[in-house]
């Protein structure tokens, strides 16, 4: 049902001809119509391979003369370290994480001039001019849609929505099967207390999104830290290993796609073992799909719920990270836990507000929305992309990085010695939030890395943002350096 | 600072000199210029005492004679009984509500023709086009409102806004204290969490709000239900007896004004006792102030709040119920949990979306708001009225009834043989939807009770089901009598 694109095996058969050298910088690639002539594809095929391949930074288009070869001076960096093997977390070691957390948020509340530490695009990647016509309309068709009181369940017209898009990940369901929450995080929250109790263990990946371990600490549960690769996600022999050495473990969360903050999405045939492994030991898989509209393939990623036939997976995702921000709609399906999840969902926060509901609904129901999500997907590939380069100039050798292949950031890490929250600390000293990675793992182990977020307009402000960062990065190192001379 | 308005001591004083049979029914009142001079009062304090005893049913104005004395044939009936002595329920005799309540809740979820079993007023009472008009004009204020990352701790303005209306029921805080949550029922259960664990005892109110009931039983907690008087409120004597023999109470739950239900208002010494009972055994006190801008009193009672020095009791209350049953807007006064329920709030669904926090904002700013608490006020009075009439007209001899002074509901105790449930069934086979009274305790103990919503306005469709009412209860109880004899 799903298969890579052909623009995108075209893209995948000239980088590997970059990589190997065959094609050298400064080379010219085959005229578009030599394209279509060689491979047997269609003038827009060749087209979206050459300019797939410049947004990504491999090539370049000179006026009149066609696509060139380029090297990305990103290339020069590694990627972000592969975990070591053995570094799993005994939730012995546990440690609450929500102080540092709230300490670190607290400090980042104030306005900033960059904000680099978002979870989301800025404002005006999304369709807002769109959303606010919309509201003021529906608000005229349904004059009590603000008086009248909610009705149950959900808006049925959303959940209609929802499940008819969720095709498109391989999902198969029903409007009833699904549960409307506040965010992901709720959905979150209502699966974990659906399926554990506090005491409990929990494998997530490390690192991780900061909104889960506070979860986790706030139901009293007990996070054991997976070794996760930037590149494939959640390691499955470590998670077996895991689940071989402790016998409580009650639940795997997983973001299988454009982990929060690796950006890894996993290979389909490690989501499928993950579906079986977690199926064979009976621990549910609560999974984290909030991300996956923004991977820059032009389909969707293949939810692990599609491999699940028994109901053992719990499906979560929001679309204020795809489509609105400001409206904090999540939804789940959380399988044989649906009648839990619902008297959870009723009992701590009832039913969500039908206006937000509508608008979505309205939306996502138009062809609005797919071209929003292309416009959304290239504009973030293009950010993505002079961040990374950016960061080749200005931070300091021994500099790694992930660029993710979709989202909304980048993961940095620093040379070892540094600390993020040390950046972190100077960064705001100069008017500048990142996010640092202290904040994604109950160790310390990820206390050298940086999530940047691409979602703002590549700027001067930016440049000069991402040039002083490197600076104060630079200058870290060296104290650390010369501290321990 | 607060004292009974004029009005409404002149009213209580004619109440008296009624119910005395000074004045008898039929008997003309003295004219208004009259009242002026006896009483030295304005003409609007005694127009508005007339008025007031006109919607509580005791005059008659006839067109240009004046207010005649009449007996609300409401009278006739008994108020609800008190609460037996040493009627506590153990929580070990605790039984989950929830599937009791789902049920009954799930029937109910299709339309039908006569709701009586709403806890809030029709969409019209609501100011649903001053709301939609903010909503648009918010709207094209501000451009990015829904595509725009939403601002930490809650809409500021909203928060002072709330302040300075909490001035009126003696609350003095300021917008740091409070926090903004979805509903009052995420409230209580961020208050809950905060302070007590799965297997502790909460004291609460019986009967009680079943989605309090919900709650308890969600966290794992365990309702220990304390007498409560459908006059005064929850029993003081038992609550500290309730205290002395269990240990490990580890909160109080009321709802002081306008209790659901009852329907009952605490006095203020008993508010001010309940807060120093609690105060000096450590236990915290949870206040559910949702309904109290529906008292008929022209001022809003005194929160309990109003008598806490130490941070003891957490105040909740929400707005849909007052001003927009569409909005899911609560908030708290976490006293000395405030960081830790702040903690949780961000845990478990982040922050509120904005537009309906400054909807509401914006409208509470204006004297709109105190126009359409007016408004809403003197309809929903009249409505009680007009039900209370019909229910002494068609139930059968033996039925009590307790008409609180505001609200959306009357409270309606049948003989004591007659089922809540099976007369919930009975009903909605004539498709009429009632709220039955054995949702509002763990006991059968109020299966014979009714909770009736006077939000709609009266009308023949009213008028036809309340009768049919009667009748389904009149068969009700013949068919246990007839199984009896």
């Amino acid at each position: 049902m799903h298969t890579t694109p052909l623009y995108r095996q075209l893209a995948d058969y000239y980088l590997s001809a970059i990589r190997a050298g065959t094609l050298a910088t400064g080379d010219r690639m085959p005229s578009v119509r030599k394209l279509m002539q060689n491979h047997a594809v269609s003038l827009s095929t060749a087209l979206q391979m050459c300019r797939y391949l410049e947004a990504e930074g491999w090539l370049e288009a000179r006026p009149r003369s066609g696509y060139f070869v380029r090297q990305p001076r990103r290339i020069r960096l590694a990627p972000a370290s592969e975990p070591r093997p053995a570094t799993m977390i005994d939730p012995a070691q546990f440690v609450g994480i929500h102080e540092r957390v709230s300490a670190i948020i607290a400090q980042g509340q104030r306005p900033v001039r960059i904000n680099l530490a978002r979870a989301t695009g800025a404002p005006e990647l999304y369709p807002h001019q769109q959303l606010r016509q919309l509201a003021s309309s529906l608000l005229r068709q349904h004059p009590y849609l603000l008086t009248k009181a909610i009705s149950p369940g959900g808006n049925r017209e959303l959940k209609a929505t929802l499940a008819k898009r969720s095709l498109d990940a391989g999902i198969s369901t029903s409007a009833e099967e699904i549960t409307i929450t506040h965010g992901c995080i709720e959905a979150l929250n209502l699966a974990l207390r659906a399926v554990a109790h506090a005491g409990d263990i929990i494998a997530v990946e490390s690192p991780t999104f900061y909104g889960l371990l506070q979860v986790l600490e706030s139901l009293g549960m007990k996070a054991l830290e997976i070794p996760t690769s930037p590149s494939t996600g959640i390691s499955l022999e470590a998670l077996e290993l895991a689940m071989q050495t402790y016998d409580n473990i009650k639940a795997v969360v997983v973001v299988p796609h454009l982990q929060n903050p690796l950006g890894s999405i996993m290979p389909d045939d490690h989501k499928q073992k993950l579906v079986r492994l977690c199926e064979a030991r009976q621990i549910p898989l609560i999974e984290d799909d909030s991300y996956s509209a923004l991977a820059s393939s032009d389909r969707i990623p293949t939810a692990a719920k599609h491999w699940d036939h028994t109901g053992n997976v719990i499906y979560c995702a929001s679309l204020h990270k795809v489509l609105a921000p400001g409206l904090r709609i999540g939804w789940m399906l959380a399988g044989r836990w649906q009648a839990r999840v619902n008297m959870f969902k009723y009992a701590q926060t009832r039913y969500n507000e039908e206006l937000s509901q509508l608008i979505v609904a309205t939306f996502m129901q138009s062809s609005n929305y797919d071209r929003h999500l292309r416009k959304l997907r290239a504009t973030l590939s293009a950010q993505r992309e002079q961040m990374a380069e950016a960061i080749a100039t200005y931070f300091p050798e021994g500099t790694r990085l992930t660029v993710p292949d979709g989202g909304v950031s980048v993961w940095v890490e620093m040379p070892e010695q540094v600390s993020s929250k040390a950046v972190f600390e100077a960064a705001l000293q100069k008017d500048i939030l990142i996010s640092p990675g202290l904040l994604y793992s109950n160790s310390n182990r990820f206390n050298h890395f940086l999530r940047l977020n691409c979602g703002t307009r590549y700027s001067d402000g930016l440049d000069s943002a991402l040039r002083t960062l490197g600076k104060i990065i630079l200058e870290a190192r060296d104290a650390t350096q010369s501290a321990a001379a």
